[in-house]
């Protein structure tokens, strides 16, 4: 039996090494990758964003149980935290997901740290939701901190991008990453039993009436600007984020997420919204295996010698990086 | 005389032109790179960032109009905004800068848009950069918005980096951008004069203390975890962001800025740390170069419907990504 087929077998066991293997893109994990890919393509994949403070862990806890309990779906968490040295995140994270979770074998929570390029942990991020696909997880949270660049990565990957605020994070809304709203499929005011929980909402409101216009889909195939809207995508334009209040340490607010989600799975297959979505996805990570892959030819061919004697002269300014790379691609000295 | 020779003679119509090619990565563009090439390396990069509200813009104003009525240097400022439907940025940003500035041959203002890749367009901000160095810009800011990658890809752009911060945009500091004080060379709290100043200036003290036993220089290198620091690198890592307080509306505090940055270009000279971000900056270039050059060769190589064919089977998981890659590599249809 092949890794693969332990982790069929229900063995989590297999299935941690097996991340391992996947998340440090070791021979045994891409070999996997290529067993595993046809059984891939069902998962929800739920992306969760919002700035630290939030409470996303805490509302993923609750959405997760609420899942357990009702519609008995299987559920892989990946958390991505911040590679930062003022973090001690992943591992204290786990403990307090795990103190709610723990023993509950349709449940599975990994971290992992940011590290290397934003490519790579994107990259390693979709690989090992791939994995929990494949062995039958049905839903897939994604949970990133911070915003930007990986946020939009998240949405890339994800079939659902729940993007997470609370009150008195900043009264102006102006503080709130220009952005965060682009790439929201559900946003939710948590924490909402704190004051100036209706200033958030209200704020959120305005800016989406702002964002009207905008047809969602667009975001995802980098023409976010002025684009007009062909025919045939213009039914898929047609969510309208909804604003949602939780209070996620009482678990208020959790069943109405949970239904939102659903309606917003149903709007993408109906839509023709999910295929897009996979398309998207699966072409995002194609272009990123192909450039991985021509690095590393690169490197065969070019010796770490060369790489760093062209380095030198452009520090001296005997040549310019255009013309090191031209030389370095032909094989010459520089 | 080529573009370049004109710009040389100050000429405001060709560099502005330069730039759109160099921007536009046009055959041009690259030809007058490899030209200016030579002329490089002298200007002092500094980029400015934090998130949208603090005043950035203003500051920069400030420090601009600081720098032409004291040591009377060339300034150069790239302002580099997000792509974001909700904001008009870019013309509006010129215009606010340009009534300060404006008629002044010694300062240049350059907005840009986010698009496409965030690689795409770190390399064009790099290159640009470049352009005014040559043209003999003594001090070249590059202003961002928003958190994450951005700021990490200014800093190693950058020879020394500004983050700045304002009192009430969130009173707790969690809300602050995980890793943003670590590419922080100092910090701002800027609006000054509103309540909440000293809450803000304390968290972030502490939190620059809780930093103090890592390494500033290891972040430009990758390894931001628990490396040991090696006896010759030593010496640069005892730079300690300062924090400072500035009210941009009024011009307080801007003299202090300006020589809290000279001080931080006394110490990259002293501790050689100069030479590092050099050397890191124009790896990352070379990289990204090499990176481009590969995608552009493989283009080439591998049609358009070779691609789509393999995409499609992907989709319909007829072939796994890793497969595909290897196949399109090869040359072989999938």
């Amino acid at each position: 039996m092949t890794p693969f087929q332990f982790i069929l077998n229900g063995d989590r066991l297999a299935l941690s090494r097996l991340l391992t293997q996947v998340e440090n893109d070791s021979p045994a994990g891409r070999a996997a990758l290529i067993e595993l890919f046809p059984r891939t393509g069902k998962a929800h994949l739920i992306g969760v964003t919002g700035a630290p403070g939030v409470g996303k862990s805490s509302l993923v806890n609750q959405l997760v149980s609420h899942y357990r309990k009702t519609t008995k779906q299987r559920v892989a968490i990946i958390a991505v935290d911040p590679s930062s040295p003022f973090t001690g995140g992943a591992v204290l994270g786990d403990r307090v997901r795990m103190r709610d979770l723990a023993g509950d074998a349709g449940v599975f929570i990994r971290s992992m740290a940011t590290r290397g390029s934003l490519g790579g942990l994107a990259q390693a991020t979709a690989n090992m939701a791939q994995v929990f696909d494949a062995a039958g997880f049905e839903i897939v949270i994604i949970e990133t901190v911070g915003a930007g660049q990986s946020e939009v990565d998240v949405a890339r990957l994800a079939h659902t991008t729940l993007v997470v605020e609370a009150p008195g994070m900043g009264d102006d809304i102006q503080s709130i990453k220009a952005g965060i709203l682009e790439i929201a499929d559900i946003l939710i005011v948590n924490k909402a039993d704190r004051p100036g929980v209706e200033n958030t909402e209200k704020a959120l409101k305005s800016m989406l009436e702002l964002a009207h216009p905008t047809p969602r889909m667009f975001q995802h195939h980098g023409t976010t600007m002025s684009v007009p809207v062909p025919e045939a995508d213009a039914q898929t334009a047609l969510w309208i984020p909804p604003v949602l209040r939780t209070v996620s340490t009482e678990g208020n607010g959790i069943a109405e997420l949970a239904e939102s989600i659903a309606q917003h799975l149903a709007h993408l297959n109906q839509s023709g919204g999910w295929i897009m979505r996979e398309r998207a996805r699966l072409e995002t990570e194609l272009d990123a295996l192909i450039r991985a892959e021509l690095m590393s030819r690169f490197r065969e061919d070019v010796s770490q010698k060369q790489y760093d004697e062209a380095l030198e002269k452009i520090l001296q300014r005997d040549i310019s990086p255009l013309e090191a790379v031209k030389a370095l691609m032909n094989g010459k000295a520089v």
